[in-house]
């Protein structure tokens, strides 16, 4: 059974995302498709690819991710599709598989990356303004049907990447920033526990808030607390009992986070 | 074929359900996976105890329900699974299955709960915040294969219930409140069609508005008119006429309805 | 396989587009079915039908397209389904194949109707508020089990038609007006690369702000310009580069759009 994911910016009242699914079915009609996320905020890659490298490892060998947040459609910007250790990927060439890539590379894995030049696997007539479902959803039918990456393009080795933040160590601790807040209003940091050299106990600045941790679970304060913890993919979050860190302290992606460590738990 | 579904108040944007999705295929790479709902209410478990009291049933039988509003993710609660008549249900022991439940007593269906407390079928590394993904959804997986639900737990007989708000029987008719409020504004009420003793005509008092009932379909009275009729689940409900009955009377879950009944056509 | 898609008003939080998927699966268990949309506009049939027709031809032959945008629900007006083409449709007898007949007619491709009049292949319970799961679910699930249209009821020839707004010669160009804005907050009209007559270069006034055409990309202005091209699906479109032209010039559907021809390129 082959796998397929859709992560884009498209929103779900248009039907957009439903027809690149229709498209996809035309070429793999036994394909499983899911929804990673259509609610990505408009041109934002960065997150796109926050939310592709945290969901794409769980999934089975060969699922192919298509991504689609694409500000440049239409623009010379390359079509590419590319696999990552035992993942295939396609949408445009503008850095969405960074932190994957850079998982790959921490990891020793494998990957290859190529250009969708050739035409003959896209739709007939391709728009200028929605290759989602003119040469990504063909090109991830084409892959979840069996078609060998190689065969729809020339390999290339010069993928764009984003220039993504990175913590900074400090003389107490670690300077990070905020990268993603979710649904509940949970604060994501670009801090994780690796970077954290072990160190259990920590407060966090934020917005004029001193946020106490590392906590292990939601359970361990009264509701309405602030609590810092590792998240569920090895970030450090922010995070609020019951409620919205993101509310309660006004906080957006980008706000700095200052660390200080109080021990050494090694 | 197996089925698969899942109610979450994880929202869309994130991906977290679309993680959920690949953990179940990595293990039933056939299931076919629906939606319920993401939007549950943050936290809140009767509300999703509804909207799966409102659909399981309409699913093929040895469907799989995995229903992840957990807010005590992390703490001593249990996670759990269940066989009510002839669907599965898989998620934390915090009383979503309770009017799942009381319908089965009615009808007098077995049911049978396990804790799930053997990690051989869960994700390798459990996060104390994601259990969703990391117990719930390999647990759903390997029901959806065809794995017998006492193979991944202990039997328990004792799964915390809810308590549900009941109504009541008053001189003139019955109190009841608002316990769920749709996409559309319409109000849905804890009084059933059973409950009202075959009373067609009624009033309903709310929020200082009097609507007249029980009318059949929307197309009996005007655009705009208030009216009381029975839900597709057999609840009373109070709609508006293409319009919004919620915003036009600024009701809540939580407020009380009070039904005087004028003739028995009994 | 069959691919099965599913167009509502119902919103995604209250389970009951998940409910007809369980009908469905319950008849055609190997059915794929995708979402197209479920956040029309609440009774706006114009706008479903625009959803799925662009929507619709991209999907493989033989799929089920179910829509139900239903005010009428539970009044004499007819459930309907129909074959246009090689795809196949099942919803309230309301015009929302209007869009989708008028293509079919000017290709010449045949179409037919029925009166889903045998309750036989419905659910056994027919509510009277929620069709979508009790008429148009187990229906679309027997076509897309192989059942033949005609097996399920009689023939018709006169579906319901929507009165569409058409665009007007002008002495200068053409009058059309906003039929839809999207996710993005582009606009698109209800003028097409067909009736622009090979019109390459243009002016659009709309709500006192005047717009040049034709573009190719949203590459070729700064971010923050305002554009006339040619969307996804043929239809000229108003987009604000990187932006939301809904927004930037308050632009709603039914407005407006005088366009002003500057060249012929033919």
């Amino acid at each position: 059974m082959s796998i397929v994911t859709l992560t884009t910016d498209f929103g779900l009242k248009d039907g957009n995302v439903g027809v690149m699914k229709g498209v996809i079915w035309r070429i793999a009609p036994r394909a499983h498709i899911a929804d990673l996320s259509h609610q990505i905020t408009p041109q934002n890659i960065a997150e796109a690819a926050l939310v592709l490298a945290r969901s794409a490892p769980y999934f089975p060998p060969d699922a192919v991710h298509i991504v689609v947040v694409d500000p440049g459609v239409g623009t010379p910007r390359r079509p590419i599709a590319a696999r990552i250790g035992e993942q295939q990927f396609v949408g445009p060439d503008n850095g969405f598989l960074t932190p994957l890539l850079e998982q790959a590379e921490k990891k020793h894995l494998d990957s290859e990356f190529i250009h969708l030049n050739r035409p003959q696997f896209w739709l007939p007539a391709v728009s200028h303004v929605f290759h989602g479902r003119d040469i990504f959803a063909p090109v991830g039918g084409h892959l979840a049907s069996g078609m060998p990456l190689l065969a729809l393009g020339s390999r290339i080795v010069d993928p764009v990447r984003l220039s993504l933040p990175r913590p900074q160590e400090t003389a107490g601790g670690w300077l990070g920033q905020i990268i993603h807040i979710d649904h509940f209003g949970n604060l994501s940091t670009n801090l994780r526990a690796e970077d954290l050299d072990d160190c259990s106990s920590l407060t966090i600045q934020l917005r004029d808030a001193e946020i106490p941790g590392l906590y292990h679970t939601f359970g361990e304060l009264p509701p309405g607390s602030l609590m810092a913890l590792l998240g569920s993919t090895g970030s450090l979050i922010i995070s609020q009992v019951n409620g919205s860190a993101a509310l309660t302290l006004g906080a957006q992606v980008g706000d700095p986070v200052q660390v200080t460590r109080h021990s050494n738990t090694r």
